[in-house]
């Protein structure tokens, strides 16, 4: 039953459906809130299943270097070791080890590059990427892929689909860990032809699951909009699709539109921080001296923990005097945002009025 | 009923009773923790409730000048700014003008500081305290005091005394809100004869509950718990007695010995943002290496929200890659210490067996 994916129900290319992990079923299209480091920013796993997340990500780069998958795995695994025992996708470590450092150094059989960590030299390959989640002992791991900056010339975004290829393989050679499901990632940045050329080959290999990479990288919403419609129906329809790197409401609204039914993304946890809430029609920057005696909630309606309880002025007083209540508030508020209009567009599919759902928000 | 203070049961100097206030009845002995600016850092109200906290602490001082207590009036009241429904005692400033700067001028009728905010100039006096105080509508204000540090000569002391007397005189005659109780404050450092003069004085004003201040402040730990068996014994039983400024659990237990009913510390909170738990017999600090694979909780057997699910192992790493989840976790474990400690302090004095408890922690 572990990796079985059921469609409920499809409303235009947007779809309901249920993925079997070995940690419960993941109800999709699934917002997938970021915890990087073993943690998502600032909230823990009771409040995380309170607001009802399903799946969070980890990240195979980040626990290699702290604190070791080899350590987590002696720890009983990654679910024990932070103690959400809901379902967990790794990241490979590809989007770190290109992202992190400008120093990485590219052949067909890996990456070598600095650690963001010490400036350690390292070498990262798809069997290394694989080891380590097999450690972790995520639900999903994701394939290591080359993913481009936007704007690259093309034989450049060649070279990333060939070698994202190759990888795949690699990574599909690999043992995966005991009801671990594996997903291929499709490069080939907005060039709609190297996307095919991609798409084509990842699915060939026979993965859980497939994921559009290598979007949101700097290209305009546009073309981001445009491959994302495009390459979601180049990749199968009974294996769930994933957008990695997408969290702003309406992006997500457009994803799901285009058949996608996984997101991630670190904005609502990195806007919490930062001093910001996901508004009706935009953000609230709540260190603005207009709050200051504002006795609404953040959302007029919102049933998140800081609005039932909380004003505008108290999270700006919170905010602008650095209390870690006040981030703790604004990382609560903006997860429900998401996960709220995740099951909104969920029930709107399954009663074949999403159409309307995406006009209104 | 409300300021009403019941003993239900002695044990030597020692007291369990119960303080009524407007948001209700708080037992005692109690540990308050410390808000300072409408927060109690990194915690929120219902994790508060969750560990059994009554009555936590706000600061006049800050709150003052952030957001403006007139600020919090207008929106209702410091209870209903920060989401908290139990009891709240509110520290008058004092402390802070003559610790948080050393340009503070003092003369009879107050004190000239300059902000620690924004270096501006402010003067406080007994009545602006207790205004501050009445527009925040805690339920336990404290009168304006002049704390000096530990070792000023004997001039200086009793200059403090006296001003401490004609201070407490002004701050009676002020007006509190509804239901608020105020609380006198003895000074005279570890001077005997000066915490008689100073304690006799106070007591003569009627006041609803007595603080002991000026300790902690730089003297020796003998001294200071000397001092406090003496001037506990100055302070009238029928009222409660109030230790201003601790929390280490040993200091805790000697003063609840000496016939103490309230304490506050930032200790158990602070400990918690910097990177160490309280633990039978000490700290344990979680950036040391040793933890990097042990799995037992922070303190075996104990019930917190921190020791029920996670390993030092994965706090010490929460801690050193600065995840707010790792201080959050360490901040309401010491605070379970604390409410623990006390909690069985009072069953053992309602027991007879108070001098058992002391001794074995």
């Amino acid at each position: 039953m572990t990796g079985r994916f059921d469609i409920e129900a499809t409303d235009g290319a947007a779809r309901a459906g249920v993925l079997h992990t070995a940690h419960g079923p993941v109800e999709t299209p699934v917002f997938m809130p970021v915890g990087t480091k073993a943690s998502v920013k600032a909230v823990l796993p009771g409040e995380l299943l309170d607001l009802g997340a399903q799946i969070v990500l980890g990240n195979a780069y980040h626990l290699h270097f702290r604190p070791g998958a080899d350590r987590i795995a002696r720890l009983g695994g990654l679910h024990r070791f932070m103690g959400w025992d809901g379902a967990i996708l790794t990241d490979s470590g590809g989007y770190q080890v290109f992202s992190l450092r400008d120093t990485a150094t590219i052949d067909d059989d890996g990456v070598e590059f600095r650690s963001v960590y010490d400036g350690s030299r390292h070498r990262f390959t798809p069997e290394l990427a694989m080891e380590i989640q097999r450690n972790l002992g995520s639900d999903i791991a994701m394939a290591f892929d080359e993913c481009p900056p936007a704007g690259v010339e093309r034989g450049k975004l060649e070279d990333a689909v060939r070698r994202t290829s190759i990888w795949a393989e690699r990574c599909r050679a690999s043992e995966p860990g005991p009801g671990q499901l594996v997903f291929g990632i499709c490069q080939g940045g907005v060039d709609l032809a190297l996307r095919e050329r991609s798409a084509a080959h990842i699915v060939s290999l026979g993965f859980d699951g497939h994921a559009i990479g290598g979007l949101t990288v700097g290209e305009t919403r546009e073309a981001m909009f445009e491959t994302t419609r495009a390459t979601a129906q180049m990749l199968p329809a009974r294996r769930p699709r994933y957008f990695m790197g997408i969290g702003d409401p309406e992006g997500v609204i457009e994803a799901i539109a285009a058949g996608v039914d996984m997101f991630d993304c670190v904005l609502p946890t990195r806007l919490g921080r930062t001093g910001s809430a996901l508004v009706d029609g935009g953000r609230l920057n709540l260190r603005n001296a207009a709050h200051a005696e504002d006795e609404r909630p953040l959302q007029e309606g919102c049933t998140c923990p800081a609005c039932t309880t909380y004003s505008r002025a108290y999270i700006r007083h919170l905010v602008t005097q650095e209390e870690i209540v006040g981030l703790r508030l604004l990382t609560l508020h903006n997860l429900h945002v998401l996960f709220d209009l995740v099951r909104g567009a969920r029930e709107a599919i399954r009663a074949g009025t999403f159409d309307r759902y995406r006009s209104t928000r």
